[in-house]
């Protein structure tokens, strides 16, 4: 029997993007951002002004996605979802040329069983064709013809159109 | 009205791969290959023996992506198709790491007009939901769910299951 299709997004639903950003903008001025605030809040009213220009340059640098931290308990339940289903990794990557890369790299190193076969790097997802896609941001979500999950991120918490995934035991309690 | 959606392949579709990895194999050895009998060979064939490993060995290589020739009306062809439908580069990069800059690069230079989100660099494309895509290899296509389109290339010559495309004025033919 074939098996379901599953499309997972990298950015903030594997690899802890936003909170690298926070941390780099944090120790480049000296400040602490206050998470409970920005909660709900697009990039561009999170850091508001001239702030956001500074926030979205970090992943232009070569080395941004060397640093990003695996969220808990992702790459068990990866594993385990990549025996049932056809995982795939679709991430929006084309936008930073140096991502392309180290994204690839950053895979390898966190979730080796992940054949390359099964990664891609694109733009926009509307033409990805698979039976679910789980993406932290909901333009993503929107234009997607399968079943759409969101993965909860700060800039996300008071979209309520999609299904919520909090965190990977959520994930791993509806796939497994 | 939504435009129609076409994918198009890379590799020997708009840029001449297997060219560069004749030529390439030509001056390393010292010879002038047979192009009339390898035609219809797989690359198993058309390249017996140890000389697949050397073939397949040139993809690998940083700047082999640099050199490639772009093929002939493929720019102008592309530009008006890209005004008239929703066009999109799919191209099975993710088996060669270093490629996947390289090919974004050699796209920015050779198609300037296709916008980053119209680039997906993947490795199979069973996922790829188009109306169209245009390629040369059939193991693409047969998975694929739209209207297959296959472009001539060396290896594909006995190749007869799908609509076969000999060149981009036959691709404006159809499309334009």
């Amino acid at each position: 029997m074939k098996k379901e299709t599953i499309a997972v997004d990298m950015d903030d639903v594997l690899a802890d993007a936003y909170g690298r950003i926070i941390e780099m903008f944090e120790k480049e001025h000296g400040v602490q951002l206050d998470k409970e605030w920005m909660k709900g809040k697009p990039y561009r009213e999170a850091f508001p002004g001239d702030q956001l220009e500074v926030a979205q340059s970090y992943p232009h640098q070569e080395d941004f996605f060397d640093h990003l931290e695996v969220f808990p308990d992702s790459q068990r339940v990866m594993g385990e979802l990549y025996e049932r289903y056809d995982v795939y990794i679709v991430s929006a990557a084309m936008e930073y040329p140096f991502s392309l890369k180290p994204k690839r790299d950053w895979l390898a190193q966190h979730f080796p069983f992940i054949h390359w076969k099964r990664i891609v790097l694109c733009g926009d997802k509307s033409i990805i064709k698979t039976d679910y896609l789980i993406d932290d941001h909901a333009y993503n979500l929107e234009t997607f013809s399968g079943h759409p999950i969101i993965y909860t991120a700060l800039h996300n918490h008071n979209e309520s159109r999609f299904e919520r995934m909090n965190n990977w035991n959520e994930i791993a309690n509806k796939f497994l």
